[in-house]
């Protein structure tokens, strides 16, 4: 074992970076712009900003500053919970027997449980500094509302969270960190909204979809006077605010020399993938290193592997603009036996221009396999991880025990975006033995493709 | 702000203490011995061996050794989740307008959610190293429980949880998480007990009590070959395991010269007040310095505020050691409404002859006001809370008040003990307005001290 090398590697707290690092500064290609669904042109700010707000819209569309500093109120917030701690894995590595140096970046030490709070703080701030009253979003699983929620309280804004119903009603220990964060946390479909009263009207019995929370959120964002609509994952603005997640990490790494061969990142949206590894893929952008970046996907909702690249809806309700992304089709609907998070059938347009230019590669792995590599992690580095991030997990184990094999000493580095404690059903599903791998078959996906919009 | 002192103050990994305090070497009153509840006479170790494993009877016996090596192994374990950081609780401050300045020790960030992990693996260790299968225990919310599963899967032990029926019902996350690390979690009372069985007998629709729980534990340990009993709070062995909580803290706040006025801490059979203020009481046991500790009980289960100091039984029912400390009495149930743990009727030995010997007060707080410390600490701080460790933060608050008013800039330090993921269903009765508060009437106290069993 290496003494010099703590298990956990904490940054001071003056040494967090001040800056967050655009990717698409260094990127030839640049992501494809989105369209207005109507027109099928690039959708412009004036479009945007009644949606989102003005500075999110700026970054959004913001192609080319490499470094855009972070706020001072958003900065003194980070402190609240970060640096976050790049962790040594050694008794992972000690449990596999691996010659490979495992680190990984643990996000899950703060109450939302995950790393999208490094995006909930910045856009509740940008909200707060326009002088709006509050924010609107929705939530599947809960960590974004509950970031969302976090934040909001922080600055005194209304949030207003419309959550999935069947997680509403399955998860309700998430629904009360929210509300005790002061969020109004409405079930959707719900009454509230004229797009929910009339998926209520189609569909009673209904337990509502992301989608439909997401078109409930942007219709009450758009038709309250002060609001706006925030979103968790896959937009630019929020690889941008996560880029903290890459930078501490280097920044840590830098510290006691280390150089990672592999960065691995699960990928569902692209929020945690972007933000762990666009700074490394920076470097490779820039000819100054090269690393080996996986992505790693559930295997029932595959949208890098087996998808297509292609302008599709970011909503199953198909009234968001389109992106140009590696989607299996808005209209894909992963098995509902699916326990591990990153449902979403599309993927960051950043992300998707990167991977078709060759920057990384993606692979999908099946939920048994993951809960496996889950129950070992929990066990020997003693946190109970986030189904989600236990996608990296699992090839972070595959690529350790590659090494074992080939005597290699890599260094494998992987982003842990959060804990499971709210994820436990899905834990006794395995620890039950009835968790099963659901894989769309090749007719599945074709259909679904068959679905895109016909764009260019 | 003091821009010196960060957010979070991180002890290195070569800085974690490596000798547990025993504070019973200081006290010149010592604590009463355990009393077989046959005979009435001090229990001998020959008689607690065939129940605890022999290193931690001896740890049990031992009021003379003044720190106790931590085993390399626990070292190592310690590693995972500590050093734990002490807070400056800067955006508490900043809300409440105090002069004073706040810190807490956070024991949270570790996947029992508490500070139970502490004792937990150093006692798996004994039965390691003393060549056992397995143990056994009982738990009511989970968290010893948790902590206990932990320990047993990094050593390799088995372990068999006795889980209050209510709770394995009412909890059933907690008890995935137990068993996601091999733990055998049992509903008590069961039919795996000669008492359970008795018990479901005479009460079939019983919900179960922690007495119960404790009785099946230690049946099966000591009619299992190769178990024992373990046990997560009261016990002398347990205080001595938790003091690296204080051991920390002070070695934490003397990088930074901080010197604490008042330390604040929750009591409920004693380890998490033990473990952090015995290393101050012991500065005052020696004259080397003087600070105002705080015990914080619940009004509705107020041992040291309107107990009686005693010998009585440790459990319901009856079958425990007699241990003399502040007592409501074995038979005092709390009322069912009280949602914030620290239900026990009595008191660790050590707490309560300090507590006679003047060496720190206590006050009693009702369960709405400790919420609504909860609520705002969880907003402003950005950690959920357990309700457990908000008793320590009603008190902190109310010191700083007081300090508002007056202009002093005391330091205080309070114990936060664990997070409160596993609590949600309290926050909720709290969220809705429903939670009240229950206080026992002074006839409730005589009656169930006039129950007391008569020694001496």
């Amino acid at each position: 074992m290496d003494k010099k090398i703590p298990y956990k590697i904490y940054l001071k707290e003056d040494e967090i970076p001040t800056q967050w690092y655009n990717v698409r500064a260094d990127m030839k290609n640049k992501p494809a712009p989105l369209l207005n669904p109507a027109t099928l042109q690039p959708l412009k700010a004036e479009e945007l900003e009644p949606i989102f707000c003005k500075e999110l819209v700026r970054q959004e569309l913001d192609n080319d500053t490499r470094f855009v500093d972070i706020p001072e109120e958003v900065l003194k917030f980070y402190k609240m919970y970060r640096p976050s701690p790049l962790v040594r894995a050694y008794f992972l590595e000690e449990a596999l027997g691996t010659p490979a140096k495992i680190y990984y970046k643990f996000e899950g030490n703060n109450t939302s449980g995950s790393h999208k709070l490094n995006s909930a703080i910045a856009q509740a701030y940008y909200a707060k500094a326009q002088g709006l009253k509050g924010v609107t979003t929705e939530t599947g699983a809960g960590q974004w509302g509950t970031a969302l929620s976090m934040a909001c309280s922080y600055f005194g804004l209304d949030c207003q969270v419309y959550m999935v119903k069947c997680s509403y009603e399955q998860k309700p220990f998430r629904r009360e960190v929210m509300r005790t964060y002061g969020a109004k946390v409405t079930p959707s479909p719900s009454n509230t909204t004229e797009v929910g009263k009339k998926i209520l009207a189609e569909f009673p019995d209904t337990t509502g979809s992301l989608g439909c929370a997401i078109s409930e959120a942007v219709e009450a964002a758009v038709t309250q006077e002060g609001y706006r609509y925030e979103l968790g994952s896959v937009l630019n603005q929020v690889l941008l605010h996560q880029t903290i997640i890459g930078l501490e990490a280097q920044a840590a790494m830098k510290k006691y020399d280390i150089k990672p061969d592999i960065v691995i990142g699960c990928a569902g949206g692209g929020s945690n993938l972007g933000g762990l590894a666009s700074p490394f893929i920076g470097e490779m952008l820039r000819g100054e290193a090269d690393y080996k970046v996986i992505a790693v996907e559930p295997a029932s909702c595959p949208s890098f592997t087996r998808g297509k690249f292609a302008y599709d809806f970011c909503d199953t309700g198909m009234i968001c603009p389109l992106a140009k992304m590696y989607t299996i089709g808005s209209q894909f609907i992963p098995s509902a036996s699916h326990a591990g998070g990153l449902r979403f059938h599309g993927m960051s347009t950043i992300l998707s221009q990167l991977y078709a230019d060759g920057l990384f590669e993606a692979r999908a792995v099946e939920q048994t396999s993951v809960f496996e590599a889950a129950q070992l992690f929990a066990r020997v580095e003693g946190t109970l991880p986030a189904p989600e991030s236990s996608h990296a997990i699992r090839a972070a184990i595959d690529e350790a025990l590659k090494c074992k094999e080939t005597g290699e000493e890599k260094t494998i580095l992987f982003g842990l975006t959060g804990t499971g404690y709210f994820d436990l059903a899905a834990y006794a599903s395995y620890n039950d033995g009835t968790m099963s791998d659901v894989i769309p078959t090749d007719e599945d996906i074709a259909a679904s493709l068959a679905k895109l919009p016909k764009v260019e």
